[in-house]
């Protein structure tokens, strides 16, 4: 299989390019980087100097960032990753769909069905050219899209902060359980989620030691949220989102409060969560003596899950843990990218968590 | 002025002893510690080593800590600070109440004004000995009872969470806009909350890029938060509190979910919270353009908070930021102590924030 | 091959229980706790819960500790690891020597040729079972001992300092550029090298935001480094090793000031470290516009590293950077399995590091 | 006393902004920023919102950065500190010195007396208007020149990697111990050290779990050192200076490896650093107990150190830890600024280390 990687310098550029250097099933590999073209690898990705896939991928002993040329990733690749700032990947999906080539962005370019929102959360509108590439895209949530995912020819790579969420209210909104009113959620997220490009609040004296919230009640990835839950539960469902960063470098923990539409208790529903994951392998469904943490998934696939429900019964509190690079990003790019092609769901992730 | 503290060698201990070194009311510090009698204080707290309050009190030169002797305790100070596990604090309450010495207890003993609360909450009981005293302690939330606490013999410092929560909830349940239904608190703390006893969840290699909820829905703080909000508002509330530890050893953060009792705009909340914290110099409310983070109170007795109304304006999102062992410990009981002996509320916590 | 994990709970042991879960050649497994016995891997190590190597191994599915049964382990496994206490492999080396089982000892056991330095520096000494052995263990750091490891049958481990401070100076002594005098060794660890245990000192509150020598000029690890570059530089080499912690998990900086015994040029330092490694995947020398850093290399068995001389000449400074739990303990062992099992030498230590 | 701070959003200009808030003495700041000139401090300094000095400080309530003027510092202030970049302070001193006004400047442009090394390690050089003063500049190591900082009316504040190595170091040099050969030293600090402006070097995902040595061999800081040492020696010293960056905000922690001209013992040596630092209250010797550690300082101007000489008492090996915000800038600077200014040194200073 031939694979480029749009934008491939930055954080999950890079953690696609690591997982793609080592899958089995890709034989060459096209890094593009407007920034770096022409730049060896290792000049911006120290830990990828010498890649030990070099072994079975003697290409990959000489890698060099490319500039983009659309025709050239459609004539070079059988499937092409975007992890282009918003809106960037509109020409490149369009470009792929009319040459074939399956595409996975990263970005929300075509996370939303509703075309409205664009403008009014990512500061760009589609036009004719991709209005209509909205309809044939498939929201890229593996455990809930498989069937769609594995026909699609354009994946919309779910957001970091609603995969954890998505994963770990879902099962509770399929089952007719989600009530009326709002879902609150705070999602904690490490710093690596905002991106390579330095600034000051990201500045490790000013980060280290401290924790804050951020762009609350109106981060982008509300709608979203909103979109899939209102599908799944079958009623409008308002999301209150409040994202925080916490001094780490990877990492998402979402804390969701959801409204009950009638009492349930804990063991009724981790019973609901097993039986919708128990043919997941990334899920892991954790019962009433332990809770998720980041820790626990870093460097891997996994989203670790569980819920309770409230003393009253009146309200579930739902958490996921998830690595944002992984499972929050290039991870689940390349499950999809396995269910796309035919390749077991696993192939290159089966990474085990970094511990300690 | 004569202090004692019970229980110094703990990390809000510590904190005191730091505070009362420097506060130039006291005259003579009591540094108790069962497991470190006999020994000087750089042992333990290699911070300490040498004070440069020793320039001012000479005494300070050679701090050791000193076994416990309640009779001692009781005929050597006129203040009397417990840093003591729950329960511990009652007996040394007693005997400070008949021999008339005012006492500031950092532990939970004598908060909560329900003695049905403490078996379930804090596995002990209160006696025909301290149960009278539930009636005249005084809750040390310093801003919200400060005509109380002047007169009080006994206050009941409270936790580091139900200092954050309250100091950025109670503005809206006394302007009545506290509306039914649960409040929905997610609480993040430093690893210092946990105090200075090592165990594998605070491990340095495990706590470091972690980020993990624990004692979910049943953390001891609750019932304190509900008290208190309860008490203002008028009408009975529910917490759903979620506390969580994240990678940094000082600082709380708490997010609450707030339901509206009628429509209000974020404008009206921060105009109620400036109109309650105009004398208080130790809050500051930020405006629209500012959030709440950790790091700009380490290290001072400051409360950052704020206030957001959802788009639909049914609810209400509140943040504080504190230095848990500062305003949330003991910070806020040398607060109480200068509100109990006439003293300005800010004497000895002039401390700026230590940034970056 | 079947393969037992003696200490598996520990952070070494958890690292190859990790490594061999995913190692291809690897088709039984047993790991060995003599705290944790029958317990399953979750409730102690959370990242291992139901790993995915399941597919391919379905008897990693339902992964538990077992108590130490040496006879079981003798007939049980082709190739055990101790990654225990010191003086705890003795013992079991004889065992296994005597069963004609191949043994990799992450300890120090068997590192010294010297049996006086046992008690000194150990606590313990060799006694006529297992002094024999001293003769026959093969020093196992992988890249200088390549042809004695594949014939070994009873391996020394190197520890994580020395493998950094002899892979980036050994070159330099071979080539009979060490001159007389002392070497000067800093080496930075992250917390993981400590240990799993708690205490204090790793205490999370009192680690992060802090860093500190211990065991300066007496570190265990000394005689390691001086034996090592005393063998190779054909004359007594004196160390002076001073280790200190730095907040973080995983990772190990040395820097080494080494007198030169005759004037060279950063340039010539550099080529003799190049030709040295030139068939070492693991191993990647930088030149004059790189400096190692241990991000680089988390998560992976690569050892960065690089020398420079200094203005006059007289001095080189070289510098080295790994993961201890990788290269520098359980990595750097599967290697030296791999070695003696005559499989690749970086058969299942392919793992690109984790960046950011 | 009236008092400048020109550069004061910097970290050394907002950590002396923090300490001369504080500051008994002073009664009048004026704070000048080129970038941040008429916004308010909390625009860039959340801490320093609503500083609680503002009840003995009116006017402190309302703070604002300036514009510079050169000549309203000069009627304006009774003391000006520059924390500019290199060579930036020039013109300034010149100005101040002709004002009558006494000056402390936080950078270099007045540290080394060979007014040669300013082209080769600063990139600027000194004109007829500013060599001048380079012979009537004291350099402001505290402890070791007092009596010339007293009078002195221009001071050139020391580097923080100097201060803590000049201030462990300097009591052997005096003592005659220094033998013959190069002074080795590793220097740890925490980012902060690096400055406010963010690159990538500094974004906290790439920063936290890494180590990374930098300007090996040839820091603007060596030369400091060795015109410090070679001074109190006697005799040229040379000095081959590593610095190297670990992940924390705020400390310093210098291994220095010392040549001795005579055998000594670790009591000998010690014996003399003692009687060194007698009458130093920021200095703080450790016995053969402890060892320093950057958190034990953090937040104050304190700098605790120790030495060992080595088991052939052939070397000696010196540790000092200080916070380099506090000791190595902005503390040390207000130090400087009481000796000026016949106040009692600690004036201003007595904040205790924040632990944990």
């Amino acid at each position: 299989m031939r694979v480029a990687v749009i934008g491939a310098s930055g954080y999950s550029g890079a953690e696609l390019t690591a997982l793609l250097l080592a899958h089995p099933a890709v034989d060459e590999l096209h890094l593009v980087s407007r920034t770096y073209a022409g730049q060896p690898l290792a000049a911006v990705l120290p830990h990828l100097r010498q890649p030990l896939a070099r072994v079975a991928k003697p290409w990959a002993q000489d890698l060099h960032f490319e500039a983009l040329s659309p025709e050239a990733v459609a004539s070079q690749s059988d499937c092409v990753f975007c992890a282009t700032p918003a809106g960037a990947a509109r020409p490149l999906a369009r470009a792929a769909w009319e040459a074939g080539i399956r595409l996975v962005d990263l970005g929300a370019d075509f996370r939303l069905h509703d075309a409205t929102l664009y403008p009014k959360f990512y500061s760009f509108a589609h036009d004719e050219q991709t209005l209509p590439l909205l309809s044939v895209a498939v929201y890229g949530l593996s455990e809930w899209y498989r069937a769609a995912i594995e026909v699609a020819r354009l994946v919309a790579n779910p957001g970091c902060y609603p995969t954890a969420t998505l994963l770990s209210t879902l099962p509770l909104a399929r089952a007719g359980l989600l009530g009326e009113g709002t879902v609150s959620v705070v999602g904690l997220s490490g710093v690596s989620g905002a991106g390579a490009t330095p600034a000051a609040g990201y500045h490790f004296p000013e980060m280290t030691e401290n924790t804050r919230p951020y762009n609350v009640l109106r981060h982008r990835h509300t709608p979203e949220m909103e979109q899939e839950l209102s599908q799944v539960a079958g009623h409008p469902v308002a999301v209150a989102f409040v994202p925080q960063l916490v001094p780490m470098s990877r990492g998402i923990l979402t804390t969701s409060f959801l409204p009950l539409a009638r009492s349930a208790t804990t063991a009724e529903l981790l019973s609901i969560y097993r039986e919708t994951y128990q043919d997941s392998p990334f899920i892991r469904v954790l019962g009433e003596e332990y809770l998720p943490q980041t820790k626990a998934v870093q460097g891997s696939n996994y989203c670790d899950l569980t819920v309770r429900a409230t003393a009253d019964g009146r309200q579930a509190v739902a958490w996921a843990a998830l690595d944002n690079l992984r499972k929050g990003a290039a991870g689940q790019a390349v499950q999809n990218m396995n269910l796309m092609f035919g390749l077991p769901e696993t192939t290159g992730l089966e990474a085990v968590p970094l511990w300690p």
